[in-house]
């Protein structure tokens, strides 16, 4: 039996990770700050004796390192997870996703703790000029702080990997759907048709193509990837094999609500600064460890569309709005 | 004449760039701590009126707005620029180059300035597979904090560029050398034979490869590609056209100081835990704006040696040792 900390533990990703993990007989410590996670989440985790809930803050290096004891493996999935915001508050992406993962670093350092398992984004690859983008794609240049930070965190594990003999696996993603999901284009499109059923707006013309991974999946990836990816930094594509318009995902999101509320694009092929209009990885490296995605990108939307439906209590959260500070 | 702002002033590449900015008529803010620059190498600006020298810690975002405030372009030269240490010091790159160059540009963007020069590094590279190796590598994995670091610093750059329409030129230096060089294998060299001019210890055996580039063609080359190249993020190697071993780096010291010591190799093709065994970096790029470095490696070296025999009271400084806690 392993012991797992997993930071975001109470987040879309982090908590279906637990729910994972104990079922599988490990032993969990659960660790948020419960900034963005919902103790709802943790309803069936909480019921369990082999978890165990920290709230903290991973900016408290020594609540974390506490935390850490004892541990034989960290999924580190706590981040500001949304990348539209950075112009609007541009250190946050810096303290929670960077400086977070430094202090992630240096508590397993001092507690002997030397695997992680790393959430990180498609997004490190900017606008990338190879599609489906490789992990080994031409050295790219970031678009958004959310990237950059997400980068830093790669760099950062891959360092302590060289220097400290850690070993780590570090998931680009693309965007995740499913149950739980808490933020997002299908969460924003779910809400205004809520509040105005006749009518959408949606950012940018509405052409960005973008790829998505149903939850359980990309969990089925990464506890797969563990046991046998051997490198020292196992760096792997997560996604599914194709794209979609953010069109098809308003006509599927309609069709599931049965609504024909007239669309109206705000235009231009970015729906905020630092928008990607293409995101399409290539997941052959996971693929080649045995890997298969059960479900496609439609049958995701509906589910996340299904989840949303019984689960209205999310949409209460006061979402911040996307306003750029100049 | 433009104002500009140069972090890292009393530093080795720094105080020249400043010596260069003063000579062309700018008016310049320089910003030091002195946690490793040398008031000495401010003899000259001090004297000149269009000089202006700010003591602050880039920790401190207060002064540094204040030093920003009415610039029009900055030399972000400020660094803990040490490859070797980050082990010893996990936090220290964090703090003195990522989270310190968070801080400088959201100076800028409080201030209104956006043009930035950075000074990144080979490093980023990690154990680049192609030589020499162009800006566009495949996506590197990161083996020290330094290089992590520094990555983080260029992404950090890039997102504001994209963000807030700033412009960037980031430079990947291979290692320096010159007049005021204070750290480095030459320095090493240098203070054990001064020590002890029968023997030389070398960290490795000897046949790293390495490329280094004399300090007055690093600003040229900067000073040059600011006007020329004109995209958003400017990204360029500056190096010269071929390497050295370091065997060969000890024979040209040795000869110049007119020693020959036994020398000792402590083994292995790395000389500390992150070293890269060889850096050779494609410069197409700043030659096709113009550039040509005037002094090779050999030269470089020669220069640099008879800097510290006429600058021995640099050695008198405390370095720290090559120590990795674990």
């Amino acid at each position: 039996m392993t012991a797992v900390l997993v930071t975001g533990c109470a987040g879309f990703i982090g908590s279906h990770v637990v729910d994972r993990l104990l079922g599988r007989g490990e032993r969990v410590v659960g660790f948020d700050d419960f900034s963005s996670g919902q103790r709802r989440f943790l309803a069936g985790a909480l019921q369990h004796p082999a978890f165990r809930l920290i709230e903290g803050d991973l900016l408290d290096r020594n609540a974390l390192t506490a935390a850490m004891r004892g541990t034989d493996l960290v999924f580190h999935l706590a981040a500001n997870a949304d990348v539209r915001f950075g112009p609007a508050q541009p250190r946050r992406d810096l303290e929670q996703n960077t400086i977070a993962t430094h202090n992630v670093l240096e508590s397993m350092r001092l507690s002997g703790t030397r695997k992680i398992v790393f959430a990180s984004s498609g997004s490190v690859y900017g606008e990338a000029k190879i599609f489906p983008t490789p992990e080994d794609a031409p050295f790219p240049v970031q678009t958004s702080l959310y990237g950059a930070s997400k980068l830093a965190g790669e760099s950062l594990i891959a360092a302590y990997c060289e220097a400290f003999a850690f070993q780590s696996w570090i998931f680009r993603f693309v965007s995740i759907l499913g149950e739980r999901y808490s933020h997002g284009h299908v969460f924003d499109f779910y809400r205004q048709l809520r509040s105005h059923p006749t009518h959408l707006r949606v950012l940018g013309d509405g052409r960005q193509r973008k790829s998505y991974l149903y939850v359980q999946d990309c969990i089925d990836a990464m506890l797969l990837a563990v046991p046998r990816a051997g490198g020292r930094v196992n760096i792997l594509n997560l996604g599914v094999d194709g794209y979609c318009e953010v069109r098809d995902s308003v006509g599927w999101i309609c069709a599931a609500l049965g609504l024909s509320p007239q669309v109206t694009y705000t235009g231009g092929d970015r729906g905020w600064v630092g928008d990607n209009p293409f995101i399409f990885l290539d997941t052959t490296r996971i693929r080649a460890l045995g890997w298969r995605p059960l479900l496609g990108i439609e049958e995701g939307v509906r589910r996340t569309v299904a989840f949303l439906r019984d689960n209205e209590w999310l949409l209460e959260r006061r979402e911040p709005q996307l306003e750029v500070c100049t």
